[in-house]
């Protein structure tokens, strides 16, 4: 949960005045979200989403955000769309942030996904990446391979305090991945950052993506392996291979995998086991006495990381090997 | 800002069932309130306020407070008003807590209140004060002079570490209060936490009151004497004579004070002080390590309570003697 920023009255009303939405007639700060200020606005003209984006973003980036989102839905893929100002802009600023109005999106996320939110979960995810295979921005993925050791670097001397041995198995497993780390695959937009709670259903249907602001472009795969970390292990740690089956049949019946995209699976989703290790990590040995976030607890990782380096074969996904 | 409450998908789904309010289409925690749980939904039938009572609310004054938005509202009083389930009834259970229903209410507050809203809000504290006047049910004001020594008996041993000789000053006052508390004032439903944040305004006019969980029996006058403590003092703890003058004669335009109401008035505003004090200085040494919510200031209401002290006419509230 987080609201950040307190924006004055009349400084929200000018902010309004800018877009073409008729009055405010309602702001309520949303409890959602840890990394940006969120409100729920009603105007004249609809409800929409005001973002302010606070320091954990990089300002450079929003171009990349905002044009994305707009790109996407131009495709129709059901997403914010952002907002564009009386001046042309979709970005402006607020209470000294930088600031982005996006309309409202109806849909709820599934804090207990089934295997047949992964099957549109899977669905969802191929249809970003072919909506965003003509989107004419770059944007390299800030937590690469190449970025995970820098990161390492800042957490390694504590990173025991934590689990005892954490430090070593983490820096064993980085130089391998640094090592076997797949190139040349397919590439493109990816979210990078599609959790349970960035994917809106509706009666069981996905209904929209949301919350674009880790998206950059590498490969298609670790999108997909980022997923299959996110969305089909249990809350108990188990594995459930019904769920990974339901996501990659979804993913592949709108964009078929290549022998190659599926052979680097596993080493994809260990890649992205160890960067989600290593953020939650860092932000666990970080948050300051009497933080109002909660952090998010890293060993849920090291647990997923273990349990790809078991895996050989996409058999262990669910598929046919 | 408080969301305290995880609800379940299927649990939220199975409570919105129970209304006729169509398929739900999103929930929103709300980042407002201190004392509850709010979810801002949006169903097919309309936006609503959903609200679970947390542990401070006693779930036996609910009725009371769903009944007496009803019947405002039924006034054309603008508030919030609470949906019946099929079963027609406006209280329901969710995750364990008391829940229920209300309508979204357009409007913001204003963080700054200027004059004009001052006037704005006398008129519609008068407007709720005659529109109660013929609600059936009763409350007695949980938080009215007799029950003050109890809870300055609970923090008085620590009252001097929060300000020095902070627990004498209380005691003479709360003495004094005691014995020259007004009697037989003309009384009816008042809300009894009419702060700024609890009065919506569109556009500088007042679009509507919410939040009715202090709602009580009492004497009006005491209403508008929190209101003096609430609404007129800026910032930096001067009293605005000009903002009082305006809530004052905003009131009285719709319901006249009375003689002994206008004489009681320093004496019901020096009480409503030290029971915000008290509350407040409560709170403050109450408050868990580490806890989400910071604790308003209690010696805000100290100033407040020593500006009433040295008044001893109306002539101080800007108004004729």
């Amino acid at each position: 949960m987080a609201v950040y920023t307190d924006v004055a009255d009349e400084e929200l009303s000018a902010f309004i005045a800018t877009y073409d939405i008729g009055q405010l007639l309602s702001c309520k700060g949303i409890a959602e979200g840890v990394e940006n200020s969120n409100y729920l606005l009603h105007t004249e003209g609809g409800y929409f989403i005001l973002t302010l984006y606070e320091k954990r973003v990089n300002p450079n980036d929003l171009p990349f955000f905002l044009n994305l989102m707009q790109h996407l839905s131009s495709k129709d893929l059901s997403c914010p769309i952002p907002v564009a100002a009386q001046d042309g802009k979709l970005l402006s600023a607020l209470a000294g942030r930088p600031a982005a109005l996006v309309t409202f999106l109806d849909g709820m996320w599934v804090k207990r996904p089934k295997p047949e939110h992964c099957s549109e979960l899977g669905r969802g995810m191929a249809n970003l990446h072919v909506a965003g295979a003509d989107f004419d921005m770059q944007r390299p993925n800030s937590l690469a391979v190449a970025d995970w050791r820098p990161l390492f670097d800042q957490c390694s001397a504590r990173a025991d305090t934590v689990f005892p041995g954490l430090a070593a198995e983490i820096d064993k497993e980085l130089t391998h991945l640094e090592r076997v780390w797949p190139k040349g695959l397919p590439s493109g937009v990816i979210h990078a950052d599609l959790f349970p709670d960035n994917v809106f259903f509706l009666s069981d249907k996905l209904s929209g993506l949301i919350d674009f602001y880790f998206a950059c472009t590498d490969a298609l795969a670790y999108d997909v392996a980022i997923c299959l970390n996110a969305w089909c292990f249990e809350h108990d740690g188990a594995f459930n291979v019904t769920k990974a089956r339901a996501m990659l049949n979804g993913y592949t019946k709108v964009r078929p995998l290549s022998g190659a995209e599926y052979e680097a699976l596993p080493i994809l989703a260990r890649g992205s086991a160890l960067r989600f290790l290593l953020t939650r990590l860092y932000d666990w040995l970080s948050v300051p006495e009497g933080a109002l976030v909660t952090p998010k607890d890293p060993l849920e990782y090291l647990k997923k990381l273990r349990f790809h380096q078991d895996v050989d074969s996409i058999e262990s996904y669910g598929l046919e090997p």
